[in-house]
């Protein structure tokens, strides 16, 4: 991440410990003037996934979407607590319009520091990193990783670790991986989501943009997001593309051997042909992803085994998924199931991570 | 690379093309006052695989190692045509002392740009980037890869190429390449040896350092790397890396699917028992860099195939070499050869690898 702090001489310097920053929360949601909930999908993401760390939502328009969290100005919000304004927007280009700065400007003035994981850097909005640094409030973008990333020492480090996998993108790792600390939890057992996307780190209040990081140094961050702990605990981490795919497996192969997972579980969408962007490429098959990891993976961890299988069904009815799910069940011999449908299938999944 | 130009308003500003920068050839080698060999190894290294880009080379003490090539000043490389300076160094920690600086001050009075490949940035040093704008020359920093490198297309190239690639890091996957392109060109074959470190690209004149590429343009940088060439065009592309390295497999595995290699050639060290720096893990066998390299590389490129394994035998002497590559041949099925003893066993490599 990328933090412009009052007491650093040059905008754009990084924070330099070398750990994977913790974000201050609870936040307020700005959806700026987006009437699509599509594009404020990362104010549903946060208030699904993270509800204890949103306190409220603002707006620069009266008109924009709502998440159903109460709206509030920026002063209300730090009256209640809050510490930072997130900008809960997913446009295409990553931009962020003159119309809400002012609103960014009044947060600053409330006292909150601002969270970003907008393409464009928020000390290069004119007047944001000036009215930051009068408020003595941080600038956080997190899709700047942070300074000082050590190589990896593939080190076997204590505690127990969970990595999502997928036959693409964008089809439900970073959900699954959610599901999955979600459910641990509820059996009693310690553990936590590790972020590696920017949506993935405003849910978790930290983590590290895999994608971000100076490829020499993938491994390494991978060790840092995700390090020594208890025995029994577990770390459920969100992976990122695909070992097969052509353009992000070097991000995938990293992440995997710097997780060193002791258990995989690999997500999938039926009904996906071809990958996302990438037409050319047929979606590869689980059982290829499944022989990948393990043959990678075990590199750094000779236990790694398969948990199952996480499908994205969110495209095909009810009755539709559970059977293609119970056949998927019987031909790979491995639990499969969507996790957001739960049900005995997800608990046959998270019975056999834990086993 | 990062390009100190005087046209560019701040220092560290990119160069934008998003192509690999061609470097300004020829070359004057600068030694420092390095007394040991082994610390001017880009020295030699350039002597003996561009003798063709050195025009001499200069010290900042008369004491210091020689390349053999012709000392001269600046001046006089400038007037025998030389178009830069190249820090010809590899100590520890890869800086710059203020003994070296005058030279380099006098460098660039005398119309020369100045390259390096050490870590710290050349517009970082005192008065060098004043005496640069002075003059209107450029500081060359080989370790920054291009500006608005792309994500990875996977789209098929026209042309062939060849990637070497390993069982470990520093075994001999540039000298191999090397050996490659100048046995392809001896042969009559039109080939480009494809530089992705340092002390390649400054004998390449141009390249990429991909470590030092973002992890999520790893791949698509392979790919500038590479681009389209004449149906019977030959790129001999350095590996890095390894596929089984704890640290370094996601660079490996993006340098594989963006070189989109017709060929490969396994890269190893008989005797080396554990990687480099990583002493817990042992070096993977060759056929598991073949399987997995396969496994992996036809994801671009369905007709991969191995052309033969490189053995680094510099630790043995010519009888054992010849006995142990023997064996090693009968047993894997494939050739093996030590290019830097070249020899009917290299022969048959190269046979295998145009075949």
């Amino acid at each position: 991440m990328t933090v412009f702090q009052p007491v650093q001489q040059s905008r754009g310097d990084h924070d330099s410990s070398g750990t994977a920053l913790e974000l201050p929360t609870p936040y307020l949601l700005f959806v700026g003037d987006v009437r699509e909930r599509g594009y404020a999908k990362t104010a549903f993401g946060l208030k699904d996934w993270a509800p204890d760390k949103c306190i409220g939502e603002c707006a620069s328009d009266p008109q924009a979407v709502t998440t159903g969290l109460p709206r509030m100005t920026p002063a209300e919000a730090a009256s209640r607590g809050t510490r930072s304004l997130v900008v809960a927007v997913a446009n295409s280009g990553g931009y962020i319009p003159p119309a809400w700065q002012p609103m960014l400007v009044e947060a600053l003035e409330a006292g909150l520091d601002i969270i970003s994981g907008m393409h464009v850097r928020l000390a290069d909005l004119p007047g944001l990193a000036e009215a930051a640094w009068r408020n003595g409030r941080r600038l956080i973008d997190v899709r700047t990783p942070p300074a000082n990333i050590p190589v990896a020492t593939g080190r076997k480090r204590s505690g127990r670790r969970l990595l999502t996998v997928g036959t693409d993108c964008a089809l439900g790792k970073k959900y699954t991986a959610l599901a999955i600390a979600a459910a641990f939890a509820r059996r009693g057992i310690d553990a936590d989501f590790r972020a590696t996307g920017q949506t993935g780190i405003m849910i978790a209040g930290g983590g590290i943009p895999m994608d971000a990081v100076v490829a020499d140094f993938e491994a390494g961050a991978a060790e840092l997001l995700s390090p020594d702990a208890a025995a029994g605990h577990w770390d459920v981490i969100e992976g990122q593309g695909s070992l097969l795919h052509p353009a992000y497996a070097g991000v995938s192969l990293g992440l995997l051997h710097g997780s060193q997972p002791d258990v995989f579980v690999v997500c999938h969408e039926p009904g996906r042909r071809v990958l996302l962007g990438e037409e050319e490429f047929a979606v590869p098959r689980v059982e290829e992803i499944v022989e990948l990891t393990i043959a990678l993976g075990r590199r750094t961890n000779p236990a790694i085994r398969c948990g199952g299988v996480s499908f994205n069904t969110s495209d095909l009815d009810e009755t539709e998924a559970s059977r293609l799910m119970a056949e998927e069940e019987a031909r790979l011999g491995l639990p499969v199931a969507d996790p957001i449908r739960g049900g005995p299938a997800f608990d046959r999944l998270i019975d056999r991570c834990l086993g």
